[in-house]
């Protein structure tokens, strides 16, 4: 907007002809004439400059308020975000709580599983040991040919082999046999194994000697052919020897 | 606003009433008056116009400074905000890594379960067999008078039963007998089952045959009272027969 | 700023010096120049208060810009706050959905647990009772002093005790010796207690009847050494009783 245009420059935007003067032309006219084009004239520049005040009054005041009706609607969407930042913190409050809560109840549960951990061990020893107690007397019989029991029963075979292999326990009294069995021995249920004589001797002293005699003798034998002699081991001993021998092969 | 509001129309709410002159009294006023009223009307234009304009300035300028107050409030309740919910996002993380701990350590709880869990199966199938181990070589017999033990002691009833139901098996060695005992027989808690005699035999193919030739009389008698010879249960097995028995009827 | 300054201040800051003319002057001034001094002074007011307003206008369009470009980076703020507020809250919802869902795993692994911890119990009755029924036949021998096994065996020495001390029991069949085991006795591991006799007997009768000889007898002795005669405990009532010991104590 140029700010140096005239009065002159002003007036020739005005509608009434009669402005369009020259000085020279004010000069002659008549002193009445000039009293009114005064009149005018002032009457012209009040309008003029007061139109356009109130024009920019009125494009204020618009923008004003466009502003101001734009800071509340901000205002409310501020409100709105407080609001819901307040309820936001309160769920996160509320979660936290929950979450320690729940720290604790793990805290307990795994405390107590701790327990229940040792006493699971303590019951697993106490069952390996009671195992160990119920066969403590036993001796395994691998090697027999199978169907030999068949035909004159697996006791005197036993007594056979004890006759056979421990001729010199002669001089002690024999082991006493309180029951022969047969068994499905099962140390690898993947290889198919013969099924084993069981005998469950009276007294652990007899087991003891037996064994020691048959480790000292090397090769066993029934009729002849080589068989082997071992303790009843529990499920869960045979299970560790299982595990060891999967890793060392 | 009416902006078409003439010179004249602002004289009449001027306060000086020399102003209040017609186009026709102006023309008849003295040259002198004319140049003074010229004089005062400039003036009063100026000053009215000025005065307006500064109104206007003042009033736009409380408004604005009032926008600005408004503006900066809001500018800090937004700081405010965003303060508060880079702290809840803070809030928000933690709660997360906590919940993310929270499951892994579940996950490791039930892991750990699952495996305890297989524990606690494998032993309690061990206790079960350990039981049955147990009592393989036990028999019960149910059914002979209370009061009848008293008098000649459970181990010669045993011996009557044995000749007075399996004769037969005279031609084998009649069953080694190890032990025999009375015992409360409890199968069901509720019901008021009398006492039991408890055989443990020295061999478990005692055990066998002799249940085996009570099947086949089908009737076995204490002095032609008709009793029940049957195996020893251990526990478990009783509660799994229970729990069936409870279904079917 | 003053509103009251008159058209002739208004002239003194203009740069004519035509302008600074009192009322005297203007009234001695030719009529030519009192017309030409009108139009100067109307076009001077036209431009200066045009250029006023412009100021006006130019200082309030600069501030409203300023203030809605305030508003325009605020909103932003806003928007960016909405979204972000927003994720907080989808992040909230999934940690607390998340927390149900870790507090039902809780309720089911505690449920899980309860439920483990019965069968726990079952468990170690159960073992319980099965110890208590492996050492049921049996009776400890302590305070035989050290060494004396060695010549003779322990089976001799059991047989001297129940001769030296039980004669009475004559009239009865002598208590039928299964096996007879010297064991390392560990009720209080920390104190160093003699290694013990554990025979066991092959009917419970035989060792209810010895044990209640040995305690109306009140004083068993081997050679007149003072030796005590005891059942056999499981780990765990023996453990039990260690519990009530050290509370005692």
């Amino acid at each position: 907007m140029k700010r140096q245009r005239t009065i002159t420059q002003m007036r020739e935007k005005g509608k009434t002809p009669e402005k369009q003067l020259s000085d020279e032309e004010i000069l002659s006219i008549q002193e009445k004439d000039f009293r009114l084009l005064m009149l005018k004239m002032m009457q012209d520049i009040g309008n003029k400059l007061e139109a356009k005040m109130d024009t920019l009054q009125e494009t204020v005041t618009k923008e004003i308020q466009d502003i101001k009706l734009k800071q509340e609607e901000m205002q409310n969407t501020i409100t709105e975000i407080k609001n819901s930042l307040e309820a936001a913190n309160s769920r996160i409050q509320e979660a936290e709580e929950q979450i320690n809560e729940v720290e604790d109840r793990l805290v307990e549960i795994m405390d107590a599983e701790q327990k229940r951990e040792k006493r699971l061990k303590r019951n697993e020893k106490s069952l390996r040991e009671l195992w160990d107690n119920v066969k403590r007397n036993n001796i395994h019989i691998i090697g027999v040919p199978e169907g030999e029991e068949r035909e004159k029963g697996t006791e005197k075979i036993v007594q056979e082999i004890i006759a056979e292999n421990f001729p010199h326990m002669g001089k002690e009294p024999l082991p006493q046999i309180q029951e022969v069995q047969q068994v499905p021995y099962k140390i690898n249920p993947r290889r198919n194994t013969p099924r084993h004589i069981l005998i469950k001797l009276t007294k652990i002293k007899d087991k003891e000697k037996t064994l020691k005699a048959a480790r000292e003798k090397k090769q066993v034998t029934y009729k002849g052919t080589p068989i082997r002699l071992s303790a009843d081991f529990s499920a869960e001993t045979l299970q560790a020897r299982r595990e060891c021998h999967d890793i060392l092969t």
